[in-house]
């Protein structure tokens, strides 16, 4: 099997939920990833190694899931120089604002390329990460390329009643 | 010089604008307290190491400044086991409803204790690490005292035009 | 049976379904507590009473659950120099973001420690409250610990499609 | 003079300039007022006797401004049978929205009538202040019905570049 | 039967399950009223018919529920120097937050007194109309004080698992 | 059957269940329509088509339902001079806060008019679509009178406890 | 001159500042219009004048803007036929989400066209009130494709530091 | 001089302001890039082409800023395989509220990863940028790894009064 290029992780079990939608997005176009679970604040240490590790290890792109004060995508972007892309978990009292805001608006110097709110955004994130993987690996950009003229191709001229 | 029992630290030389408030409020109570500057982001390893080093050092008490994705007060708290309170630093665009919800809305399992965004917020977080340093320090907790007391002393009987 | 150091109180009976929550917490570290219900509105002058004794009765944290416009906290911050920690309960319309802000939002010289909205930050108000009182407790100091260490240790590597 | 019959209480002196909007509104329209500053944090007790002898006093409404975890309304309201009008005074940070939800998301049982936000709500408290004394005073009542008279009558037909 | 001195009205028919709470507490404080659906939208010119005639037919208050784009309560305010209570419905998409600033936030010269979103706002709506008629009637002042004293009374002391 | 005159579109199969209610408006007032699903991300080709040649193809009116980040309204608009109107559709996280802000806000130059989120905003396109057609067609017109009409009878006077 | 076909009306003499942005597009476009003040809430009888005349009069649109608890737009639809458009003004404490939600959010049966807040909304409206009057006016259909190519040949290729 | 890598798109030349600071991350970092104003509602022709043409033309990476109901991000990367970035530029009414939800909430199937609203998200794109650069281009990983310690190291100590 393919040494994976892509790490997916979240902060918690139930974020697996909504990440599963990134592994299998990345599953159908046939990029090799990894999924952990890591989180910000109950296992720092996990993180600061998982992220200071992440590009010796072969990986090409990180996507994390963090919901609230969701601080998973961008502390470990600061702590690698590979692109992190964030998806923030529609969280319970505030449907996501919360998650939203704290993984966009971090300051200059440390970027991190966020998604939608939930199941859309960690399919997004999946086609993110994929089409970054497309600039060096023609097999997924071809993928990539059919995953797109599918999708068109599969949007129904009319509304139906019976859908 | 007495050891300092609270630190408060902050992402960037720009938050010193509001958090020299709680400095500023220490030092009228005669709490003893350190400043520093230690970006989730940009310093990472500086944070894990001041977080980590803080209850040994001596330390009672952490308040910590953020603004927009401020991640600083909920990181630290994920690796202390100290207090910690967070002021959220008005940010430009969103005004600190960014910084608001990154610090409050942690996930359980580690607390951060929020203050209001910006200046008051910051004199609040004063108070507050100084209610918990008087709950082992008598000083401390009638100059506490005190202060409430003028407080309330403080506030005229009725509006005037030319205050 | 220990004297309690933590007064837990509510707006109404409503609010214990969320506020049960740091008394589940405080159980598990060993601090003692009180349950009150308290209204800021509907019982103002227990309110006063109990913020005015709450020092000398021995407490030495008060933590207050309210939902909407959410004054509890802040009232009570105004009546007693112990640190107070404010739990906004999730509220049926504006899913607490009027809570979030009746609490969080205090003006300078009345500070409350504000937590996340609802279930999470009761948890987090139960162990902020223990942070303190590890502070003097040298008990509670090495239950917190054991609570951290095994939070930590609950995290599993790697999400599960059957948890 | 008149014994006042309106009571405009406000949480600081700055939240003057827009309270006195109200002032100004009730000296059109000969309404007799007292003007105070009432803490609800700052001077809780000199609000706990303010509220509890309002009536007795003589007064028929009470007009509290307050900005953001803005209390003196609501815990007015819950000390006073009278009714309580509640001025969201504008908040630097958050613009008012915190001052307008404190205020107005008040719980069953403890009613505050809120107006809008900054000196458009401190005219309107007045106006609303002098619709319930105009129950009672037929002279008020007169004003009143010449005060909205003139302001219809004062709206131009036509929009002017000079204006 | 007395005569009608509050005027409870409405929108539409789907109002009329938050509105109802007026009415029941009304009928508990036992306030003379009437209810009508008078649609700003929809019947707008019974909506015209019924401003201007209120004060005629004998009526001391009007309080108006909306919710979405809520314009009944301010543009019955237009029309009538009774004191105007708005109720935000609770709205479908937003949850209330358009009711809530639509009817909040009035410009200076036309005011109405808003109460909180939903079935807590329609109860306070009948509370606050009532320590308005209790200024005329002394029945009601009594009834007022007794609801109020009763309220009190039945505020548990200490939270239950079984309630 | 007439030649449609109003084109009915949206961003997925999903969205018919609040754009029928367009169709289903416009039917009631004899207003042609065609339905067509355009997606602005899936099939951007389809949509530079449709937009194209909207107005050589007879169409007088665009009606556009999309959510989320809804772009479709606005780039059709961006391609057509005739008057488009959009639809923003309930959205699962935000509730539909991004789907208005998305279609409303749209820069100087290409305007869209915005309809309500949901239902009631698909309803009310097909209205003010039909007040387009009202001024080319008496007939709509005449339909459109008596809709309006009919509508302000069927207002009950009362509200009813069994509605 | 020719007859007005747009009539632009707006709350106050303060928003002219925005709508005659308005009329500076229908003028260049050769759409005659009028302007006028109609307060729904100060002269709610001119605005239901206005509105119960406007078809008569021979307006085929109406450009309505307003801030804060913005109902001009939405009142006037209900008493006219014709479609019409509703321009946000900018409020002072809200920046406007309250006067986009007033307008935006009308319930189903009572349609407006609601444009983007501020200036670019007031251009806008003038531009969509073109659009219908292009449907009817070959003239005005003309300018409004000169207006649009013009527009985007406008459009530097590349930004400029000296813009 | 190197062919351009990425493409820094903006809706104006007024969004230029903004966007320079992609461009100066990226002279910093020496990536080759090209500017171009590209509006989605102005010049939709211009932006088809632009995005249809990207990848055969050479580029790797797409940076678009756009403020309001920013389309501009989400149409260019339904129009082509490679990662867009988007930078949501600050509006006038709302702040980039808009902005930052037209552009991350981009339904499933068509991905944008999002950087924060204004100055901070144009720097961060284009670092952004440049970590995708890094995995096919050694010097720029390089200089992004050289650009990042020095970031770190530039971090002072102790906040400074004179700073």
């Amino acid at each position: 099997m393919a040494e994976p290029v892509v790490g997916i992780i979240m902060g918690s079990q139930s974020d697996w939920e909504t990440m599963q939608n990134t592994a299998a997005t990345l599953d159908r176009l046939g990029v090799a990833y990894e999924t952990r679970i890591v989180s910000a604040h109950r296992t720092p240490e996990r993180m600061v190694d998982y992220a200071k590790t992440a590009r010796t290890r072969g990986l090409k792109v990180i996507v994390a899931g963090a919901g609230g004060a969701a601080h998973l995508p961008g502390m470990v972007a600061s702590m690698t120089p590979l692109p992190v892309f964030g998806v923030p978990v529609q969280s319970k009292a505030l449907s996501g604002w919360d998650s939203l805001l704290s993984i966009a608006q971090m300051p200059g110097g440390v970027p991190v390329g966020t998604l939608a709110i939930g199941r859309s955004g960690a399919v997004n994130a999946g086609l993110l990460a994929a089409s970054v993987i497309a600039l060096i690996d023609a097999d997924v950009a071809e993928a990539l390329d059919a995953y797109r003229a599918e999708q068109s191709a599969g949007v129904a001229e009319t509304p139906s009643d019976s859908a």
